[in-house]
């Protein structure tokens, strides 16, 4: 079918809602936006953290976890392992639910696993630079992608040390505003 | 502005995707569905449970935990104080996290608090026939709204009673079919 007219929405609340909704000017498709899930995980090799360099906006040439958007149909283990092959050709054996974590702004809630290499094999995928294990004490904190990285290495930490039980939630008092 | 159109939307992959999408066929907005998140709480009153009489479809009549899908820009917490507001008047002081569900069959994935009433005054709200504090031994089980109403109502007994920590994930091979 050929394209006949530009999309154009209007915010108006439908009859039986309690929001302003994005609603189309042309057939009065009502457009409801939910918060989106990103899954990842914590991937652990013989004591060291596999972290992606961006290959992508946002933040592009900074570290992270694998992880992204949830898909339809699919549970958030099969997704985490599904970013980690997609990023980094890595093939995840999962462990236990580590964070749930919340950002606002982006209208996210991020659910985050421990993980473990199935096979020491592992590349960059499409969206990554490049993929790499490191020391704790390797880790480049300063080309970390988002807070969120942050907190949840320092999370995984504390569970690996024993010191803490997961999962967490939010660090008190903290959105993860860049 | 006055309907012009019937909505009308073909499954198509757009250039840069991975996935088929719904494109409408006026006006190419890819109408990007991703999975939904409902919120929502196992809320303790004096040892009984609150739960509601749900007066809309699907499964009306039947018993639920107050619970919803979680709006933009809002944390899962707030939205489980939200729905708990909405459908039963009820003011939550809101606990831990306890479980996290996937039902894949219907894209959700369900984010599960555990709750107490701030103060002891509840009331139907829109969306229910009735709210009623229940013993366990009281509770209606042969009249239970969904499959993970059971299994969260067990897995916060498992941590009233000390036997478990919480959070929680799917009961193993179980994926919540009615």
């Amino acid at each position: 079918m050929t394209k006949a007219l530009e999309p154009s929405f209007s915010r108006r609340q439908p009859a039986d809602d309690t929001h302003g909704r994005n609603v189309c000017d042309h057939c009065d498709f009502v457009h409801y936006e939910n918060p989106k899930i990103v899954v990842g995980s914590v991937v652990r090799h013989e004591g060291k953290i596999l972290l992606c360099r961006r290959a992508i906006e946002p933040r592009k040439g900074y570290w992270t976890i694998p992880a992204g958007y949830l898909e339809l149909n699919e549970s958030p283990q099969q997704g985490a392992k599904r970013e980690a092959m997609e990023e980094a050709n890595a093939d995840l054996k999962l462990g236990e639910l580590l964070a749930v974590y919340t950002v606002e702004r982006l209208s996210q809630v991020q659910i985050l696993y421990r993980a473990t290499l199935n096979s020491p094999e592992f590349s960059a995928g499409e969206e990554s630079l490049e993929v790499q294990l490191f020391d704790w004490d390797e880790i480049p904190w300063d080309d970390i992608a988002f807070p969120t990285v942050h907190w949840i290495l320092e999370h995984d930490r504390q569970v690996e040390a024993g010191e803490a039980k997961a999962p967490f939630e939010n660090p008190e008092g903290q959105v993860a505003d860049l």
